[in-house]
């Protein structure tokens, strides 16, 4: 049988809760005494490693976001190929967030960049706009049961409103098309927990339809943006999970700079951790609520 | 006054012609004698040399489709990085596909990422999925004038079908929404030419509606995929076409893999020339007619 990667990701919520730690790491984000007598790449994957191995234990995965690492060049991709590979070595879920949306031969090429090779990751984000044949050419990956990707699906962003939001003739919106379809494509590739190996990215910032969204398509697993920073409490969150599962919680910044609101340079990794365990509780609280 | 980077690809197409050249150079794709004795990024570039300096005068300008390399990840970057800045060198005017989509901090790290630095191009193509504020964070540089970009509008895969052409009850469809939004947003950054500085990736392979979006966006430049091994002829593209201005028509595997008809190896780069002659000249005839 099958081993999904969507299993073992649900395994980890279920042992260390929702969160999802982002790593975008800018080098203006870095403490001077990390930055000191390093290459940017050495010093972005010094500090990218002290924050996995200070949150870990009480995090089910990590979102690399690639943007931050093309921003500097070979330089950066460096850091983020050495940042996969720790995270690798260590067994940690890897969600690569680079969005990439593109069909048939490029859409191969991205799969070949992205699930094999130096920058492999475990999950990689999608963009759905030119259709479904810019999420087909992945599947045989899925398949296979190791790799598993988030198609955007209603995003966090005020932007959300112009495209996502549409209304079609159909009655439904733009972004219920795309869930309706990536469910039906994803209805043989489920893992052991109910979930496929095709998720969305949903965000949390419009509460209102939390709990149609989360009943509607109950086995996509859900990467929520829009905690904190951009206006998602925990109690939002809670209602786009099943259960305290069923989705993973992505906050960077609020975790990377922890250390930035009580001037604790030197401890920026603890100040990480106390950040992300912070997080978790208030989900878990809300959840139980 | 502001020179727009739109003038200069408008002139170049008035000069030169509507053929894009698009540098998807896979590894599989090179002749032997250029892979011997060569490392990997060494002999793409070595490729893309060749080829740029074969059609140069004969192409308006040239789309690096950023799959390709990222396939092979350092090294294949390292030749993405060599052939940008070779183009470059030569006063080329370069279109990074990489078709990326976000946000706020993140669409600033990719504007600054391909926009600036090792890998900065003049133009690059954009994903709209995510909404305007995914299209906002490039406009400071496109009103300085000398950068532009190309946001998917209505693409030419069959899969176009399931987003792009959903009708909202605006009495539009989705791709229509998205253009007449990057038509607004970009109002006030037109050239002398006319067209703005965010044209649209515009497919030729769906005819029947090749004048409607031709007239109904009449400042927007198009990048047209969808030539040859997609099923648009001469004829199709010359309706997306204003007196033969107003787009580039992008080819890549037809001119790269021009040689392997004929098998003419080592003429690689001469068939290349050949091929986007053929193309030039047989769009330049269907617009004349």
């Amino acid at each position: 049988m099958t081993s999904y990667i969507i299993d073992k990701l649900y395994d980890r919520v279920e042992k260390r809760g929702v969160v999802c730690v982002g790593l975008d790491t800018a080098l203006d984000y870095l403490p001077e005494h990390i930055k000191e007598g390093r290459t940017p790449s050495e010093a972005i994957f010094e500090f990218n490693k002290q924050i996995i191995d200070a949150t870990f234990d009480v995090a089910a995965c990590f979102k690399v976001q690639i943007a931050y690492y093309e921003a500097l060049g070979l330089e950066g991709l460096i850091a983020y190929k050495k940042t996969l590979a720790y995270l690798r070595e260590k067994d940690e879920i890897i969600i690569a967030d680079i969005k990439r949306g593109d069909i048939a031969a490029t859409a191969t090429m991205y799969a070949k960049a992205h699930f094999e090779g130096e920058f492999e990751a475990d999950f990689i984000t999608l963009s759905p706009y030119m259709g479904m044949d810019s999420i087909e050419p992945y599947l045989p990956y899925l398949e296979r049961g190791n790799k598993g990707v988030f198609s955007l699906v209603r995003t966090s962003n005020p932007g959300a409103e112009d495209i996502e939001y549409l209304d079609t003739i159909g009655n439904k919106k733009v972004y219920e098309v795309v869930a309706d379809k990536i469910t039906e494509m994803s209805k043989n590739i489920k893992g052991k927990c109910g979930y496929s190996a095709i998720g969305g990215v949903i965000g949390c910032t419009y509460v209102e339809e939390g709990q149609k969204i989360r009943a509607n398509y109950n086995n996509m697993f859900f990467l929520i943006p829009g905690y904190g920073a951009q206006g998602g409490t925990a109690e939002d969150v809670a209602l786009y999970l099943n259960n305290g599962n069923g989705g993973v919680v992505n906050s960077s910044r609020g975790i990377l700079l922890a250390y930035k609101k009580e001037n604790r340079e030197k401890e920026f990794a603890l100040c990480a951790r106390e950040e992300a365990i912070k997080m978790r509780d208030a989900i878990k609280k809300a959840v139980n609520n």
